[in-house]
């Protein structure tokens, strides 16, 4: 009988911790037991060293994760993640994102574009005792907002006193706790490689979050450093990093209920939050950011029309729109489906009720969730203000006066007190903004966003509004009048010389004065709207500071029943490094319908349209079509696998992220969640959330049969007897 | 060995079997070892007998079939083949297809409206020699045309001697065989059980051939007949039809894979049609009828804009229409990924291959293929004329007008050498027709389908211009004088008393002389254009007679073919009773897609969005949450199986079917096909051709625990312990 039980708990356990849970690597000792359950054949143990393998191989390319593939920097990601390269390095004549790119050999390999980066992480240190020390709850939230915040800079200052390291402190739970992340910062990235725009796109929007899918989502980059190792500007000497780990690619191939587990740098989830919260976003910022994203597009669309090479500058935002929109929608189906705000409500109040009777008592977490509640009331009444006139500040030619404008002010202080953001260790990175800005500037459109965000803005509740906006625009109560509002900003958009990259860089060296002096329009704008700027954002710090002490004594008492129950708790994502555990899984999204979690080369012939974004190359086709599979074919499938389902838990900034078997070798790239996934950012539903992966034998059989990159098979270890 | 060998054949001739065929019931003795090996349990040459159970039971709604379900005349068939019963005893206040309907008793059933008609087949003669005897190929198609419809009408006036049946000589195989069909027409059919519309037609035309589907598509009639036993107007003394036999319902319920068969009356089909008959149909018909009948669409809702009532009259049409180019685009959406053309011009090769080494040889049918390709030529080549002078002849005044004339001028002729449609036997049909339209008529909409189809007609080819009809509306080449045209509209619609009922029965009993001397402007347009539409007709018949001839010898060599490769070969359907076999099965639609082949009520509850089509009734939804599925609850799935697929052989005519168990119980009813089955009628792909039933466990729940209809279940002898 005793065998029994153990079983059923080992179950029970492993149940908990398949799918659900972006686990901080140093939690996954502690999970061992459940680990080896599940399948993980390496030891867990080594799952927590970031300078061993496999964790030394995953690496951040800032917004997406990718990992090292070879010794001599091979570095394999999504085809969406390397986008930004692909559009820098095209040209009319030779577009790359619509014919992709094989470097013929390393001389070949293409600069990855301004402020492209390669982030490994070496260490993750808790400093939470550092930050915390001696802030109890007399502070006022301002006062321990900027204390806090002092403390952050000086740990990444000294962090980052080691040259070619990025430091940050990222906070966990809310503020809880605190660890120092330090990345050694790679700046010479170049691409290797990209199947065609309709391989590594192939579904584009229509697909975004869908499954079945067939996208071969992956590129190459390769890291290069200077010729002593160290990180570097791009330049010719430079050579190829080498990687103390890299991951094997594993040509063995996974089966439905195999185990895998990714590592990666998940950016936000709100798996914590309050119901209230939830309730918020459902009632009124999921519904109204849809509306004014869709908007959004409208307007570009409009202010784009006939004009192609416009457009293409703008197509970078109208696919983040478009996601994000589509990202809403996906909010609000899956919220009106669910139960989650009643499950909510009822673990806060099992919460209120454990607290009651936990040693601890009321004294010290009782009326917390009444607290944070509050705060989120309060933070809530300005909502539109927030949303209206962010967006008002957004388009190019006013952010870029304020950027620089700011910057004038910030430098004034010791570097210490900046601003983050503002800081020395900031300023390459603006610069390389304003160097990018001409790939995504227009100024007919950025005016018709203009104009339209300041309608908008001057629609909503007068007691929201910014006087010193209001003012600038002639806005009086609700009311504007168009015809002055065009004469305006024909008068601002013809005026300004921000438009003009030499123009902009110009202001990066000039003091506050020569802002305050100058009379073009937007620096003049960012100028008048300065003070009023602060004020808000002493508010948002205000608020920031009472939020970090009421969330962590919320999720502390929230982690204290939880193990007090036996469960392990992850914190929300927060973009540092995470890995999720599950396994290659199909699901039923609704009755009657099943899905399988393998798609096949043959599902790409069944799409093919002839038309974007179903519009696979010929050569694809035509090899697909002579039925070679080489050793890339499943049998049980009777064809190439070309992307996958798994049980694991990811959100954006997981593209990219290496997926593992339970021997770590690399079988996939996650680069999407399916459709049912995207309320998981708050709700986490085990029998419906997917991750969406390109299958590596996939990846492979287009390197082998399609394109021919032969080398760098070669290169990843692979026998190619061709 | 032997034995292995023997299985492997039985595999391979049920394979054939299973799926694809509608076989006529006298076919069903000769294939008995298959239909054993497919798991049929009762005796196959008992199928073969019209008079017997189970074939007995099943009856023709005349577009429908249907069945008896017990001793007293009790019919199950689907909702939508009741629709216009149940809303035919619709009012505004009582609005029964919202409601549904199930009468307390006997009496409280309600008539089926006019031209409602239940047909039980009672013979089915092969009458091929009389038809075509000493008919040779010397004869002209005209009067092969004249000859075989004389003979028809003689043979048919000859069988209805005997009173209250009605007779039909149908054509096999192109007119290679001819059946005299002899039915029993009842005349009082009553309604007595439609579940509410949401039940009933849950999902409308958004699930219209769609899976996974969740519609109650069933409705239950009564046959009754006179005092004496015999077919009989409605009356209230007539008493319930005593049938033969009568189905016995099965509450044992289906599993995946087992076997199924259904009997029913399909409609057309065209499996043996030549590859460029599908040519023209995929380049022409599909597309232009398409757009014309969402152009017809259009016309009624901009009519109907603002008047619900007259919306209704219209809702059939409409319903008809969107059905019809929901159809089309399947039709071309299935084509477009099919290889059947390719398939059917090399079968057409290895056809003449064969019959030049075929024991008749060159001689008898060589040319035959090439002779009916003419023939599709010379059809095709005024097609225009035929279906946009069909379309202008087809709105109601004016079809009325030709209706009654044309009965006028056939009255002058002996019954047995009128039109058929225009005899004796037609006259009542005509009648009904007659008090019918009012239900589907409003003369503003009317003028503007007639309107639309001048217009569309004028545009077409001049070439293809009926004379008459240009002189009538001023259409001089393709030029029309909008102007004109509106004002002869008017006066004409202004002018015309066909509008009304009244006038319209009263020109029935009118001679030729009468309308010709009518200023009715329709009576008028009718008589005009009566000399070109017979000099039209004239042309029809001639090529009716040639294309039996050529098609007639073309299938002869087909199945000459096909028997010496030892396969059974069935008829295209046309209207006759068939039997379709093969299994419970689901489908994958798509990569990585599988369609399971039972819904259940979760899946109700997930479409419900409380707007129609998907607004289930609260009774539903509250019985569905109890959770009580009584003796119908299939233990597998956890609930009640709401609609199931199977691989069986059907198209429209088969609604309604009875879908029979390997005991040739009543398990469901068949009530549509997949999106994949529509060009089934061109060429069954056995892996993704698929019949939707409703399940008859589902039909029982609804009956015991939604509408509480006991007294219904007892009388189909179910035992219902409340």
């Amino acid at each position: 009988m005793k065998q029994l039980v153990l079983f059923a708990l080992a179950i029970t356990t492993t149940t908990a911790l398949a799918g659900e849970g972006m686990w901080a690597p140093d939690q996954l000792p502690q999970l061992a037991d459940q680990l080896r359950a599940l399948g993980l054949e390496v030891d867990p143990a080594q799952l927590d060293d970031l300078t061993a393998h496999p964790m030394n191989a995953v690496i951040s390319l800032g917004g997406c994760t990718a990992s090292f593939v070879s010794p001599e920097g091979l570095v394999i990601t999504n085809h969406h993640c390397a986008h930004g390269s692909i559009q820098y390095n095209s040209t009319e004549e030779n577009n790359l994102l619509q014919r992709g790119f094989l470097a013929t050999d390393k001389s070949a390999e293409l600069p990855a574009g301004p402020g492209s980066r390669v982030f490994v992480t070496v260490s993750s240190d808790d400093v939470t005792d550092t930050i915390l020390e001696g802030l109890d709850e007399t502070l006022s939230g301002r006062e321990r907002y900027q204390r806090i915040d002092d403390r952050e800079k000086a740990l990444v200052a000294e962090c980052e006193q080691e040259n070619g390291y990025r430091c940050r402190v990222s906070s966990f739970h809310g503020g809880l706790f605190f660890k120092l992340i330090k990345q050694l910062e790679i700046r010479d990235g170049r691409l290797v490689y990209a199947p065609a725009g309709s391989i590594g796109n192939f579904g584009g929007d229509v697909d975004n979050w869908m499954w079945p899918r067939h996208t071969g989502d992956f590129s190459f980059y390769r890291a290069y450093v200077g010729p002593d190792g160290k990180p570097a500007d791009y330049a010719e000497q430079n050579v190829p990093f080498r990687p103390k780990h890299f991951l094997e690619v594993s040509t063995e191939g996974l089966k439905t209920g195999d185990f895998v587990m990714a590592a990666g740098y998940p950016g936000r989830t709100h798996r914590y939050r309050l119901a209230r919260e939830l309730e918020q976003r459902i009632a009124w910022y999921y519904p109204t950011l849809k509306r004014a994203f869709d908007d959004r597009i409208d307007v570009v669309q409009t202010a784009t029309t006939g004009r192609p090479e416009t457009a293409i500058k703008y197509a970078g935002m109208v696919e983040g729109l478009n996601n994000a929109s589509k990202n809403y929608q996906g909010m609000l189906d899956g919220f009106a489906k669910s139960d989650v705000l009643q499950r909510k409500k009822k673990r806060e109040q099992e919460l209120l009720a454990w607290i009651e009777v936990a040693p601890q008592g009321r004294s010290e977490h009782g009326a917390i969730l009444e607290r944070l509640e509050q705060l989120v009331d309060e933070y809530e009444s300005f909502r539109e203000r927030e949303l209206y006139y962010g967006m008002a500040r957004r388009p190019a030619m006013l952010s870029t006066a304020r950027t620089l404008y700011r910057l004038s002010r910030e430098r004034q202080k010791p570097d210490e007190q900046r601003e983050p953001g503002y800081q020395k260790r900031d300023e390459l990175r603006i610069r390389e903004r304003m160097v990018r800005l001409d790939r995504r500037f227009d100024p007919d459109v950025d005016r018709a966003l203009l104009r339209h965000a300041i309608l908008r803005y001057s629609a909503i509740d007068t007691a929201q509004h910014v006087t010193a906006f209001d003012a600038w625009f002639g806005i009086e109560g609700t009311k504007i009048e168009r015809d002055n509002l065009d004469m305006q900003l024909d008068e601002m958009y013809s005026k300004t010389r921000l438009g003009d990259q030499r123009a902009r860089l110009a202001w990066l060296d000039k003091d506050a004065v020569a802002f305050e002096q100058s009379d073009d329009p937007f620096i003049k704008l960012a100028v008048h709207l300065f003070d009023s700027d602060i004020a808000l954002e002493e508010r948002e710090k205000r608020l920031a500071g009472e939020f970090q002490w009421a969330r962590s004594r919320y999720m502390e008492a929230l982690i204290a029943q939880r193990r007090s129950q036996g469960l392990p708790v992850y914190a929300d994502a927060n973009g540092t490094l995470r890995v999720t555990v599950g396994k290659v899984a199909g699901y039923s999204p609704r009755d009657a319908v099943v899905y399988a979690p393998f798609t096949t080369l043959r599902g790409i012939v069944q799409k093919n349209s002839g038309e974007e974004p179903f519009d696979s190359p010929r050569l694809l086709l035509d090899a697909i079509a002579t039925g070679e599979f080489g050793p890339y074919e499943e049998r049980s499938l009777g064809s190439v696998p070309v992307n996958f389902l798994s049980t694991l838990d990811s959100t954006g900034g997981n593209s990219g992220s290496p997926t593992l078997n339970s021997k770590a070798e690399l079988v996939g790239l996650l680069f999407d969640g399916n459709y049912e996934s995207i309320n998981a950012d708050w709700d986490f539903d085990t029998r419906i959330v997917r991750a969406i992966h390109v299958d590596v034998r996939y990846v492979l059989w287009v390197m082998q049969y399609v394109d021919r990159a032969h080398e760098l098979l070669r290169e990843m270890g692979l026998r190619i007897d061709m």
